[in-house]
């Protein structure tokens, strides 16, 4: 399918057909064993619809939520803005397809001002976050930290011996969290053979080669990884660090992670609906990206932070979640949209003088808080390039835009 | 492992140790790749988890939902029975876990007066209800047969021209909805030979052989049923003419089966919860078995049935529903504990003076309503037999003996 000639209107999923009709064409069949779930322009309907494709897990909402508040100001949708990469003003309407955008939300102090939705994805859709998934982890590990039951400064592998002798081996709970370990593992996409092609194998993500004799889950991928390097020197993003975060969580607390997730984050935070948590074949969470949510439940997670925690994650937790990370630790020249910023606690951190912090998922997925502007921006995309340096320069300028108007 | 050496209470999932730990041991793993979920001892385990092992979709309940009251009676679990197949009698908290249950409610006049549950099978559980799905399809084949939508004597190929030349070709919509339809399909859980392992490998709930060429789906598979005999003249229990029946809805309603039932049944009854829905690969529902749903909302579902429809199902449908089929079609020798019965819009009726009817699945999924005690069962179970011959002796006179307590 000629997924390169498609732009964010013509590869919308109802118009190209995706599994519609009972049953659907044969040619409009998205088939797992042929890893259509993974590839654009499929990816439009898919990532709308994962638990049709891979085994999940619940991360069950308490019985009582309230529907967010709505002060609808249509007008945004004419705000412009220049992206970072043209000469020319475009409004964030017209934006929205051209980041392939699946749905938006903004909130202005905790009310939705804003709103669209696209294809097949509406309020109810539990839609793939993939890295967003990591900022839930990272915020459950620091509120572990925050209640001395898991010490930044001891190493991972007192708390996972299996990983005695792996690349995680000598690396520090801290430099987990803020990805600083120095493991033998390339995260490129574009890459069939880099690391991220092992890890999904283990996963189960897609399918595996029918003569795969390799990991069939994470815990018995994750001490496979090597070292490369000197851990705490340099911010490096690695899936693998949220996994093994995860892991911790769950041994620590006993539980599956669906259910820390649950109970620490869902139910008191107020989630409007459940979530699917994708799992590999042992039923181990995929914490590094397999959450699927609702978009305001999304949204709920940024507004927590913005007003320190809500009672429910110590303030010190978001603030180290939303002020950590060392700038000096990243790395300028893979991050040329993001000048100044840091990654800890799985967190993207601006640190400009807004306090602009951000969970970001490949294809798209956002969470923006802008605090400055008491603004929240949830959005789920399905951009046919992973890396976010493919939307940054639409999305930033936007929100920066978005933040501008809700101040004045 | 030697399952057939394990009662109900020695092959309870927590204590076998099933998928618990961060990783779980090696030999505590399900793996679906071996079918582990659908062989006992593990279906204790997995029944209650199907969607990590299986491809499944939402089945949205709406924003409300009331609690259902408890008038809880502790003195139900002493009752004495005796059971079909014994001389001597045997209390209800006896043969709980006898008949492998993992969930009972009973309730009388709406309220829950005996509650138990086992393993790892909770309130919140989506528990695998299997056939008791095909009850929840012939109401709403029913509920469209009352507007005028489905015509009971029109052929299923007039729906579904896909079926001219199979076994459903020329059967009418009654006889699908009645299971009097004469085919091919042979429907032995003990023998993998059948039509019903055929069937099952379309489907994709369990793994397929290497070589496998088949169909990968079921709107695949289902054409390719043929005809033996005459339809019309027995009730002869095959699944695949409740996948006819979902089907016909799909199309008629141009909408997933998915989203029939949560539009029509599960957001106006006010579900508790979200279900499960088993789909292949096609994203088609496997709606002749497939609903994953809380037992509290089972027994909604009971209530409103013995509650004439609640306003959700016309009463002309319950009536239908609760007193139909033709007794002389039911097969005596094959139901011996069941005499008088029949089967009608894919609910097992009766006939008796109190009104009893059921929603039948293997392995022991039961919904038992006894209008005349206004007294609702609903019950999961992992029996390590398929058949419900096998849990009848305990469960029917239990039932009887539980409607006698209550209405004295």
């Amino acid at each position: 399918m000629a997924g390169d000639l498609l732009d964010g209107v013509t590869s919308d999923p109802v118009r190209m057909g995706w599994m519609q009709g009972s049953p659907p064409p044969a040619d409009k069949i998205l088939l797992a064993s042929r890893a259509d779930h993974m590839r654009f322009p499929m990816i439009r309907w898919s990532y709308s619809n994962m638990r049709q494709f891979v085994p999940s897990r619940r991360v069950a909402a308490g019985d009582e939520s309230k529907a967010l508040e709505r002060a609808i100001d249509e007008g945004l949708g004419q705000i412009r803005f220049v992206p970072l990469n043209a000469d020319e003003p475009m409004s964030l309407e017209q934006s929205l397809t051209q980041a392939f955008t699946d749905g938006i939300l903004v909130l202005h102090r905790g009310k939705v001002v804003f709103e669209r939705w696209f294809g097949v994805t509406g309020p109810e859709t539990r839609h793939i976050a993939f890295s967003v998934t990591k900022s839930f982890v990272g915020t459950l590990a620091e509120m572990l930290v925050e209640e001395g039951r898991l010490d930044p400064a001891a190493l991972a592998s007192d708390y996972l011996p299996e990983l005695t002798g792996s690349g995680f081996g000598d690396a520090t709970v801290r430099q987990v969290l803020d990805m600083t370990t120095a493991l033998d593992f390339s995260e490129d996409y574009a890459d069939p053979n880099s690391g991220i092609g092992a890890y999904s194998a283990a996963l189960g993500l897609t399918p595996r080669p029918v003569d795969y004799a390799g990991p069939i889950d994470l815990a018995s991928y994750l001490p496979r990884i090597g070292k490369a390097g000197q851990h705490g020197t340099g911010f490096t993003y690695r899936t693998p660090n949220t996994e093994v975060l995860a892991w911790m969580i769950a041994r620590i607390e006993r539980k599956h992670f669906a259910e820390v997730l649950s109970e620490r984050i869902w139910r008191p935070l107020g989630m409007r609906g459940d979530a699917d948590l994708i799992v590999d074949q042992a039923g181990t969470a995929f914490a590094g990206g397999g959450l699927n949510l609702r978009l305001e439940d999304l949204a709920r997670f940024g507004e927590a932070m913005r007003l320190g925690g809500l009672g429910v994650i110590p303030e010190a937790v978001v603030q180290r979640a939303t002020h950590g990370g060392e700038p000096a630790h990243f790395d300028r020249n893979r991050y040329p949209q993001l000048p100044g910023w840091s990654y800890g606690s799985q967190w993207w951190i601006s640190n400009n003088n807004r306090g602009c912090f951000s969970a970001r998922g490949i294809h798209g997925q956002t969470l923006w808080v802008d605090p400055a502007a008491e603004m929240t921006v949830a959005r789920f995309a399905s951009h046919p390039t992973a890396a976010n340096g493919a939307n940054d320069p639409l999305s930033l300028p936007a929100w920066a835009a978005l933040a501008e108007a809700l101040s004045s």
